[in-house]
């Protein structure tokens, strides 16, 4: 018996609420898209591309009793298992503050296909908005993302740099300088390093590794970066599951183009 | 004599390369400027936006010898200055590691206006194609971004955490405890910090204080952001300058949003 192929799940940054900095990849996917399940700081004017989808707000409203996490995830695979295509609709950047990658794990337990289109997050629009640089090569040559606590009277601690997801623009054809210093600071040689060649383009590599063997990755082309932290970690799938889903969509866990848009 | 108005200079992020990832934004100011002054790795396919422009690449490719950074100021200035509105186009995000803080200095000594519209930085880009989160609550809850060398040879050097910009997503309502935490880890009193509410929405707020005041700012709509490190520091333009501007355009030092685009 042939199983009903599942919709695609896109994963999508609605940017920080100016309808005109989603991106044209966005506006296109809430166009074509079945379902849509949405932030609750999504604004009106963005929803409004959606015109054929069925649209449903999953925020979680702080302090209100609403919608767990757990009933999102159980939405997006069952929407999908329909074979409707869903874009789950997050602000800013999907991978940053949010729970995509709870979302991803479960997306990736039940063998669904998805993928992630990333938004504009609040950092960058506010420092667009005021007209100031985040770094400046005569005052910070670095930024550091932590998120505060919404708990009041709790003690704001910000993540221990072990603890911290670093990302290295221009790394360099030659990482071993990187690489011993990320050494020097305490991190594992275990930890997952990928350096991503040519981002979002058609002729993207990714090279995955562990911070012990950074230093003997041959050079990719420019432009690169590095991400190194325990979020990079590849998730552990049973591999029953990758069988089954290898078989019918192809193994995602190979590198995947943004440019992939089987439902567009 | 009345002096001829002077164009707009848009300094617009293109994102990482992928065309689909440009912002509708970004395509619509591409689409109706005049001039385009564009880094070396924006693609063909996102210039093609530019369908009535003058197309200019002014790239500094990596060990060639080409148009320097005085030059293109220079040139975003002059420009303008005939009463052309300018697209300064930026690979990914201009205000991250790119040499957007000396752009902005040299239109605000020329009281050029100008505005900035974000982009999709490299860093989500990657963690979007490998289906990986950048923080996650069961893992890591910050992110630190710094840029290598291509420099053969030279020892990478992170910035020093005090010469980081902190970016605090969801700071809460009660600023003491960020406040009292950068305070702990040696971060001056004088250092600006920016408090961004409801970023690049047309009921934005914008908070200018230092880190010593910091605990003292009242309550502002979620959801806000808050900013903090020597970029952010208000630039230092002559009376005069300022006044000039002003009287033409109205004080661009005032909080202006992203929505405003005097020539769209």
């Amino acid at each position: 018996m042939t199983q009903a192929r599942p919709g695609t799940v896109y994963l999508v940054g609605a940017g920080p609420g100016n309808p005109e900095l989603l991106t044209l990849k966005a506006a296109r996917l809430l166009a074509t898209c079945d379902v849509v399940l949405h932030d609750d700081l999504v604004p009106q004017a963005i929803l409004a591309h959606a015109e054929r989808a069925l649209v449903i707000n999953v925020g979680k409203r702080c302090g209100q009793k609403s919608i767990t996490q757990s009933q999102i995830d159980a939405s997006l695979v069952d929407y999908a298992r329909r074979g409707l295509s869903v874009v789950r609709l997050k602000s800013g950047d999907p991978l940053v503050f949010g729970r995509a990658g709870e979302e991803m794990d479960a997306l990736r337990t039940a063998t669904i296909p998805f993928e992630v289109v990333p938004g504009i997050t609040a950092a960058f629009a506010a420092a667009a908005a005021i007209q100031r640089p985040l770094t400046d090569r005569r005052s910070a040559s670095s930024i550091s993302f932590s998120a505060g606590h919404h708990a009041p009277g709790s003690e704001y601690e910000p993540a221990s740099l072990a603890a911290s997801t670093r990302v290295v623009y221009m790394p360099g054809r030659d990482l071993g300088p990187v690489a011993a210093q990320l050494r020097r600071e305490g991190l594992p040689a275990n930890l997952p390093c990928v350096i991503v060649s040519r981002a979002a383009q058609p002729d993207q590599q990714v090279v995955r590794t562990t911070l012990d063997q950074l230093d003997r990755i041959p050079p990719v082309p420019a432009p690169s970066i590095l991400l190194a932290g325990e979020p990079l970690r590849e998730p552990e799938v049973s591999d029953a599951a990758w069988a089954e889903f290898a078989a019918t969509h192809g193994d995602s866990r190979a590198d995947r183009l943004p440019l992939d848009s089987p439902h567009s």
